[in-house]
């Protein structure tokens, strides 16, 4: 390797150097910042969670308009129904949503306009426990999917709404019996 | 046993006679008319109903008034996923529903009033699949539970309601994903 060649392999290094040091910086600020929640489950939903057991059903009116149902996996039920607080690692809570849709169909049948069911979905929303890794956020991870695909949502705004129920675990669900 | 004692014996024999068989023409009409279908599951909520896996939600207005969910048994689930008409016997669908309440607590957060959750459960509705033993219902059978106790409801009067859908093997709830 000649000088021209030592001085290119230099300026390649610094620029590698460079650029690793960016990467590590980016990801150290989105990690503090929990502002890359896609990170949760790898950016997968988690396997199975249509399937989880219900904790509670709402409607959210106003711009969100949703029909939605709370599902929990087996830790979060058992916690719920135990009613211990606060709730273990490993607990996770999803949020599933859907249009809130007026059924003319079921209207029919019952006379008048009182049937609304769930439309196309929305999108769904994640809590996962785990004291250590989310301590800034009340010990709870934060994610969205939107078409199966993480959105890049800002945990810390999802925590700060969640505050106000600090006392049961940051959980605005109650369990339906 | 004298004359007096015969003949008081034969009045109690003709009477104990007539009870029977005003009993057995009794259970007989109850259940042709299927009226009364506190005799599914032996009168006992199914072991482990609300733990099955969630179909849809829903919110009925009117004199109703409740947010409901409804479950399916895992023949059900799989019938509704696969697209699967008639549903095979055995699938089972519960209906849970509980008065459709303001969150006073959502709503500070939100600012609005704009949140409506679960509050005390109403009754539990079953839909129970044989083809045979239900046919005169189109093959549904239909139990509801108030309170964990089986209700007197008319078999008839809720098959008529979702006779409507019969293209949909009596369904109103479509599945939401």
């Amino acid at each position: 390797m000649g000088e021209v060649g030592m001085k290119r392999g230099s300026i390649l290094l610094i620029a590698a150097l460079t650029a690793t040091g960016i990467g590590a910086v980016m990801a150290f600020t989105a990690r503090n910042a929990d502002s890359a929640d896609s990170q949760i489950f790898g950016g997968k939903l988690p396997a199975g969670y249509r399937d989880w057991k219900l904790i509670s059903v709402a409607h959210e009116a106003g711009k969100l308009n949703d029909l939605r149902a709370i599902l929990g996996n087996d830790a979060a039920v058992a916690a719920y129904r135990e009613g211990k607080l606060p709730f273990p690692d490993g607990a996770i809570i999803a949020r599933v949503a859907w249009s809130y849709v007026s059924s003319e169909e079921n209207n029919k049948v019952f006379g008048q306009n009182q049937s609304f069911v769930a439309g196309p979905p929305t999108n769904v929303q994640f809590m996962v426990k785990d004291a250590k890794e989310y301590a800034s956020t009340g010990g709870w991870g934060f994610a969205q999917f939107n078409d199966g695909k993480p959105a890049n949502i800002v945990a810390k705004d999802c925590y700060s709404c969640h505050v106000p129920v600090k006392d049961r675990d940051f959980l605005f669900t109650r369990y339906a019996p």
